[in-house]
């Protein structure tokens, strides 16, 4: 009988993730194939049942494909109608797999902000000695999380432990997951708590309801000296709306994730004053712990896929994630 | 009847922190003076019972001197004999109120340094879109706390909620202050956890036994790739043998304190690879909190010095802290 195929094509993995990959595969009499490009894969795609795999173009060229699982959380390059090549085809992410590594992020950044850490290492480049600049503390501070799925309640988890006010959660369907934010509101609600905002932090996903979710109206609503981070997706924020705020001297922000990426050379954020940016690294797959994880939650959703239960991480084309 | 003095020596308090003072004097028969320098101090010093001040050379300049109590928690200006011009003198500190700040400085640091942050910071600066640095985590790190004072317990309860592997305690005592660490050794066990510890965090104060306690032979004892964060006092690390190890490519500081401050132009750690500077602004008075806190220690040790009570923060000239 021909083995049926999973192939992967997850350039970073290690030998020993692969060969548990591997492993789960002929025990369920799936032949596994690694590759590292598209280029690569390509032969196989014909053939593929599951592909897990990092590229998006690879569901284009994989006719009789069943599953397909992303190592990353978002998932918006798959919502173009036509991506998949076959019509039986469902997707799954890797939520849950960034959580840690993006809450960490998130913290640094807050604390980087709050302390004036880049003025500070200006001052040591240029070997002076001034220590007076006013620093503020998460302790005490109102803290707003728009989004409140895995990397909303991991940072919840980490904000916790200084202090905060009030951390107030942010999502669709008003559920307080875990009892970790103090209250939660709708999205529906979002601008009822822009005013008594200290701190934003925005993990919501790229969709068409997310789209410019917080535009110059909304950015207005927050009070002066408020910090924003975004660690979702690019798309969700008014860029232009929000470098208006930072230039005008009134918002403080720090950007993983941008409407452009990379972003153009021409892009006048690049000078933006009051601007943390970093090139969409708070959760790639540069932390171990995360690769772990995407390979254990793979392996898990393959385990139910086998067994003809529901995959844990399938997602809803409707909603976009 | 004449007035007792207390002379408040702290420019950067707020009008109605000194109000706060002066009517908490003033109940217990005591004429507040409030003051921004030492010069313009002078004059009152010779009647002055009570120091409530930020400059060391202070107490060599008030013979009847009763009680002086530093803004700071590190008292090491005071330890020379000869500084005070009143025998009778006590000295406090403000040891409680710079926990807060000085933990959140410290898990900034770790982060940065884990996730690569000044080499991204870089890269942006150059308009680069590179995202493939390994970065690590807080998450199952071996942490070791030399110090488990004030700064040590708040750093331990923000550090617990990341997820660390293990959390080790040094102190003298080898008491585990409200259970907040995994385990605790004393000070003459350290060597057996620095082979094992990822991140070191220094917060111990500036005395003769805590002099060079980082030498050498015990940096080397760290595994590679070890962080090490001191915001203790500069005098317990041997700077030159840090600078080595670092030079080496083998450790990463942060150091908030030096041995010499400010840091000597000359001095060749300006230039130095894997270490994140800063100009001893972890704990200063920069944060309105800190500042309050600072305020309210002060008014309840006042309040036990006029009952007639042990002081609680209480320097022992002895053990320097």
């Amino acid at each position: 009988m021909k083995k049926r195929t999973l192939v992967t094509v997850i350039p970073v993995l290690e030998r020993e993730q692969m060969e548990r990959i591997a492993a789960a595969a002929e025990k369920r009499g799936f032949e596994a194939l690694f590759f590292d490009t598209e280029e690569e894969a390509l032969p196989a795609l014909a053939d593929a049942e599951i592909i897990f795999g990092q590229f998006p173009s690879l569901a284009g060229k994989a006719p009789v494909l069943r599953w397909l699982c992303t190592p990353f959380a978002g998932v918006d390059p798959f919502m173009t109608p036509g991506v998949f090549a076959s019509p039986e085809a469902v997707l799954t992410n890797s939520s849950g797999a960034y959580g840690v590594t993006i809450s960490e992020h998130v913290v640094m950044l807050a604390l980087e902000m709050l302390r004036r850490q880049p003025e500070y290492q200006e001052i040591v480049k240029r070997r002076e000695w001034i220590r007076n600049l006013p620093v503020r503390s998460l302790k005490n501070s109102r803290i707003t999380l728009l989004g409140t799925g895995d990397i909303g309640q991991e940072t919840a988890i980490r904000l916790r432990a200084f202090g905060p006010a009030c951390m107030t959660g942010v999502n669709r369907s008003g559920k307080n997951p875990e009892n970790l934010f103090d209250r939660i509101l709708r999205t529906d609600g979002l601008s009822s708590v822009l005013p008594e905002t200290d701190i934003l932090i925005i993990s919501l996903p790229g969709t068409k309801d997310t789209f410019h979710l917080m535009n110059a109206e909304r950015l207005a609503m927050l009070p002066d000296g408020a910090l924003v981070i975004n660690v979702g997706r690019g798309c969700v924020m008014d860029q232009k709306a929000l470098e208006k705020e930072l230039r005008a001297g009134r918002l403080q922000a720090a950007l993983d994730v941008f409407e452009t990426e990379p972003i153009p050379a021409e892009d006048s954020l690049w000078s933006c004053p009051r601007l943390l940016m970093a090139p969409h690294v708070a959760g790639n797959m540069t932390l171990p712990y995360t690769k772990e994880r995407i390979v254990e939650l793979f392996l898990e959703d393959f385990e139910n896929y086998c067994a003809g239960r529901p995959l844990k991480r399938k997602i809803d084309p409707e909603r976009g994630y």
